[in-house]
């Protein structure tokens, strides 16, 4: 068994990392840190996991090496502490924003801060295995995306790499679950406040937008729009992506890219259905999952391409990523516990 | 025009009150107070009122002379500040809890604490015109009822009057929505957490269990077993009140029982339908309305009667008792500011 | 008093209008059809109307002579009985999509059929009062705008007047309740489905885009990209609209934009706000109310704009537009029978 | 392997089986039988299952004979083809309502129909493991219970037996999901109705009461007084359970009696926390688990006992005791295929 500890796992990702490598095979979870919660069980912040687990949290500095290390700690705490975190574990897993961009202007411009390990953003891969599998396989440092770029750049990226997307530009529209935003309450999560929203939060300036930029960059970058709604959902990321294609291509031919970029990947299925009620992506049917579920539309007129991705913006865009390069690096069947397939209804 | 100050006008029921005012042809509001939002404008809490009023947030110590105070502070704030009130306004009504219960012992046990003004209660009308109309209309000092009661206790009153339940004991279940909380975040209201429940919150010693049994008191006390569910809602109540008859009646006459004891009452509507979807009270439409809906159904093989009630917890449970027991105490037409008819769908 | 009739009254577009025309001082209600509930009370199909009035449905043959009418008919009925129609009223509502388009290659277009009457559109005013005031004033014949095309239109029109959009070419994202689809049962409005969606519905050829092109045309057609998203929501529209500047303009020349084409307006505000949870447009806050709520922001960095819109589409998006209009054909004040706020919470 | 069909398999009880024993290492799923959607893949219906399985509905005369037959036909219907059932299986297990009651009075009195086969319910076992988990072992033909009288009876039955409540009488709320009702779409379905309601649908004469009076007799019949209430929720039921004891016990007392009874199950667990957010048993951290959580709170003063029950309604309160008690049949792990421990936050 494969020892892992997550350090900040009372979070709703941490959470999720521990769900899922607690029903993994090859893991066996070592210690789980957190800083509000120690000495408290798991289940008093994780109550699906009541039954599932006796651990209970330590604080930060009672962690031991370990095999693998998963890092759940709000975005800038990762990179202040990257130097010890070394010290403990061959491999580790960032899932925050600290070690995701390459690029460190976009770094600065978009977190409007100085990156304090510079150096260290180029070891850690973009752990979004359907864009760099091999680098993955090599490679035990790795960053997991953010969730709305994850559902964007995995409906882009072929499209992109097509190249027929009219002067690169693209609007992306996304549509959040709750959950994204994080397990501390607010006013503006508190229940009468949030319930039943349609409410805008980032309508320009999106962190998220920097790594949609990079990694749907080819030759050169992407204009990329992002705005971002916030829904009544609690978990899962819907994006809607328009843009104007530089050339006459029909529906089969969109199909036929997706086909080739995506026939071998596990979690990525294209839908799109003539008739009944699921013919396009809906992330309700994804929550627990590790899918995204690719539909798109283009309306021959005007040439204009709307790309619809879902994903469980916790799993895909989260914990599943994780288990999915850590599968990859040790060589286990990519799938391995992440085999759910989700609810429905739901 | 009379004129009304409300103290503690950024939470729920103060802005409730206020939008009612805002609409209602005979007041004027004057002053709203809010330690934490003074010198904000009112619609930094209540958006609704954004083009409807250009006031702002006054302190409690800018308060002048005022027609009608209304208190719309936490429990417990009313009776200690109540000295300084009475000076300010010859009508108050209290929305809180701090007036309500005649019976002082009940106050003790279930607020766990002495009242610091075991005189004043007694002064104070428990505001729920159905049941204390005329006192309503001579009195100046007014105690809206709790929203769990409110919509108990009218659904259960005539039942009791009519003096057909055995050993007078009655189980009330409540579904309560999320604004009954009040205005303040907490990890409870958060809305990953809140979205979606049904949770317990009191299933034994509510608070409100106090008034019910004052209230539903006709010779002597009737057994009151009260618990309370949260839901998904906002706004809204249903209870559910299940008890046994002492003697064989028909839904006849239950249906006859309600006639004569609401045939004039304005505000509540017997809902009971052969067919169709509307069969039964519903809370969700009578979102801003003053209604108390009541059903009923009777299992005359165990003599067990379902006594339905629906309100909104914010006006039927709340601010719309406030407006309708002013309208009573100034001699204006009961519905006077209180028309709104609720949307549907919604 | 006006005496009003409404044809085809048992959808949700009917009874909104019901709703309002009965708390409208000037109004009286005299028939409301539905061939499916004729004879049956209309708290049968509107619930919230339970005590405020005693009509039942008649017949559309037994329709007489009438001060106004309105047609909530399904899309394409209107047209082919318009003719008997204008014999019964001089003044016409219709609340369907039948005469909304003026270019019948439009209707041609995205309607997939002949217009039956191709005269007649060009004698109705397209009932968005804050475009067509004028023509309203003096005209007797109305055609309500599609929901979404309302709130895209009212969003966007005063940006198209400054000809400041690059190209005339936007991408707009509508997310859209489940009343907008009507009363009428069907697979997909099952509640275990669409409960939670995040659902595509037409994200190419949406029928109210023609609507759009048309009444953005300032001096030629501009581009316009509409895709639109199912929500859990049951009313409200939010559309969220992404267009490239052709200028270097700051937020502060759009704010002014935007003031001076709508400072007159009664019902629209501009709701943006530099901190706290209601810095934009929010779909919930209007329920009932005929407000357009409309908020920006600019990516300066790329000459983005990011306008967003918020309405109920029962009443901004339907009834209200029909009394609002017929306020001014009457010369009332415009808010007459309007007045509604909003909730909150909600 | 073990091979299984299901009969009337496009259903949401019929699906969720399909998910559970396509995840299950021991059975290969054989035939899916739908008179609807024959011909049609399984993700027509069953979205979930997308990439799960390739199978294509059959009819039902395409059956052929296997070891395992699930029937997840409308109540009614299992009887009437009963006969050809046993023809085709050594094992059934229905989840429809047919061979569930025993008493076959209660059976008349509550479907109000003749039994067409009233010699077969006797040879069919109540599929609740935890009752009858030894002649589940033994037996081969399966009646998995209701919903609600899973969800209730699980928390009830320790109290009854032992034999403290007062008169054997208790007054059950149950407040119940949307799939619940079926996949079949209704006018009380269409999501503007449904969504957000808290609608009585059955507050006397519910037919689940006749299961929960039979599970819960011990030497004579209880006094069940049940009532349902639907909510917003697609899945999930809570069970609010109220009862007088007949003796003066305790808190301690009550823990200790579900401890010994429980303390070996598998998929029951006691939820009672002093203090957090999670309490109580809460339906929507259940979604796809087989767990019953139980927690309970005893009101000293009038020695009342509040029972409050979750489960999942397709899983624990249908196809999860189905996959049970195959594995009690089969000799298995018990909870094998029932493994997934649900999601948080949801």
């Amino acid at each position: 068994m494969v020892e892992v500890s997550i350090v900040g796992g009372s979070g709703y990702s941490g959470g999720e990392a521990l769900r899922l490598f607690l029903g993994h095979p090859q893991f066996q979870v070592k210690t789980v840190t957190s800083e509000s919660y120690a000495g408290k069980p798991i289940h008093h912040t994780h109550p699906n996991l009541r039954s599932f687990t006796r651990l209970k949290y330590s604080r930060i500095e009672q962690l031991e090496p370990t095999d693998v290390l998963i890092l759940a700690l709000p975005h800038g705490e990762s990179q202040s502490r990257i130097r010890s975190f070394l010290g403990l574990a061959p491999r580790i897993v960032d899932l925050a924003a600290d070690f995701r961009l390459k690029n460190l202007e976009y770094y600065q411009q978009y977190y409007d801060t100085e990156h304090c390990e510079p150096k260290l953003p180029a070891d850690f891969v973009y752990a979004l295995p359907e864009m760099h599998r091999d680098a993955l396989a090599k490679g035990n440092l790795y960053a997991t995306p953010g969730c709305n770029a994850a559902c964007a750049i995995t409906g882009l990226r072929p499209i992109f790499e097509a190249g027929i997307v009219k002067d690169g530009r693209v609007f992306i529209d996304a549509k959040v679950g709750s959950s994204a935003a994080g397990a501390k309450a607010s006013s503006a999560s508190h229940h009468p406040e949030r319930s039943g929203v349609l409410r805008s939060f980032k309508p320009t300036q999106h962190r998220h937008t920097a790594e949609i930029v990079e990694q749907l960059t080819i030759d050169e970058a992407p204009e990329v729009h992002f705005s971002a709604t916030s829904t009544n959902s609690v978990r899962g990321i819907l994006t809607t992506s328009q843009m104007i294609l530089n050339q006459n291509v029909t529906e089969l031919d969109i199909r036929s890219i997706y086909r080739k970029r995506y026939e071998e990947e596990p979690f990525i299925r294209i839908v799109k259905e003539r008739r009944g009620i699921y013919r396009y992506p809906e992330p309700k049917l994804l929550f627990g999952t590790n899918f995204v579920d690719i539909g798109f539309e283009l309306d021959m007129a005007t040439q204009r391409l709307v790309v619809i991705t879902a994903i469980d913006n916790l799993v895909k865009g989260s914990a599943g990523n994780a288990i999915q390069a850590l599968n990859i690096g040790h060589g286990w069947p990519e799938t391995t516990g992440l085999e759910f397939p989700g609810l429905h209804p739901i």
